[in-house]
């Protein structure tokens, strides 16, 4: 029996997360990526950067116009306006990835997923997967928006209200992770990773 | 928003684990389960007990007439004679560990796997997934089957030929692991049960 019988090459996994504020999903993301065991999707927004924030590291911010010269040359993968914001992430940068083997982790919410999801590229939908973070409780995910302390009284309950909506999808999507400690999601959310990467559909020989 | 739309409890995982002899599969299923992380499915065998092995942990041991009296009543999840020899798991015993959300992990050669993945029951459908187990090469394989010695020359050409057509079958599973040393092994077995037990669909609220 020739060797080639057996897989010896794989396309990444394309890990679509997403969860309401206060879920810990971006921390996750990127502890994950910190390891390097993924590429971290860089999204696109054209709102403003909070304190701290890097452009190329957490978004690439965009002017409105800039946003829309993308969109016109259909060079995102998905955009959405979520708080009247818009978000997008770059096609041709998944791909290319998938292709040579690299996991890309998507931070993304729930309609970003939804048209990841949908999207009929015979290479996303061979690599894709998805999990919802949810928080331990209701009353956890109060206090964690609560301690953020860049949002105002109206934002923040709107806000909880956008993500208590979100969680009651937490079932649509093919994994669920109920956060708990940071050291336990952590360990769960790369047993994830590693169990997909092991998945005879992007295995090849 | 109630607390009973979070995901509050859960079905077991049913992880099938085939593999040719000199896989390693039966040591990594017995080190999960050891660690006491899974259910060990003990199936029941018409074969002679080698040295060491204990009757109701590596398998029960049946008469011919025993066995068959199993099978007129219906008991046995899936049987399948090997080599000569029957074997089978009993159904109740694993339905029940899924039900009370125990994972069970069932070491079982390729005709008992397709077996129980064509299995119209509804909890195995939904707990069921299934992983093949690769020895890393041809010669590694060779080489591990020859130092068992259990085997003369021509019983051990039986299985060699044997293990290189089940290994063709890698490609029908969900799961494919090249083993490598014994604690990547280990490692990547774990995360495959942990990725699993996360799956929305053995989760309810």
């Amino acid at each position: 029996m020739p060797n080639h019988t057996f897989p010896t090459q794989r396309l990444g996994v394309l890990l679509v997360v997403s969860g309401p504020s206060g879920s810990g999903k971006t921390t996750l993301c990127r502890q994950l990526a910190d390891v390097g065991e993924v590429v971290y999707s860089v999204s696109c927004t054209t709102r403003a950067p909070r304190p701290g924030e890097v452009h190329g590291r957490d978004y690439f911010f965009l002017s409105e116009q800039e946003f829309q010269d993308h969109i016109r040359r259909d060079e995102f993968f998905e955009h959405a306006r979520v708080h009247g914001n818009l978000y997008g992430t770059l096609k041709t940068y998944v791909k290319q990835n998938l292709e040579r083997g690299a996991d890309v982790v998507m931070d993304i919410d729930i309609q970003g997923a939804s048209i990841v999801r949908a999207c009929d590229d015979e290479l996303v939908q061979r690599c894709l997967t998805d999990v919802f973070i949810l928080p331990p409780s209701v009353e956890a995910l109060k206090e964690r928006l609560s301690n953020r302390g860049t949002e105002d009284d109206e934002k923040l309950s709107l806000r909880l209200s956008n993500a208590l909506t979100e969680i009651a999808q937490w079932h649509t999507y093919t994994y669920a992770l109920v956060s708990g400690t940071r050291e336990h999601d952590l360990d769960r959310f790369r047993a994830l990773l590693v169990a997909e990467r092991l998945r005879v559909v992007r295995q090849q020989n």
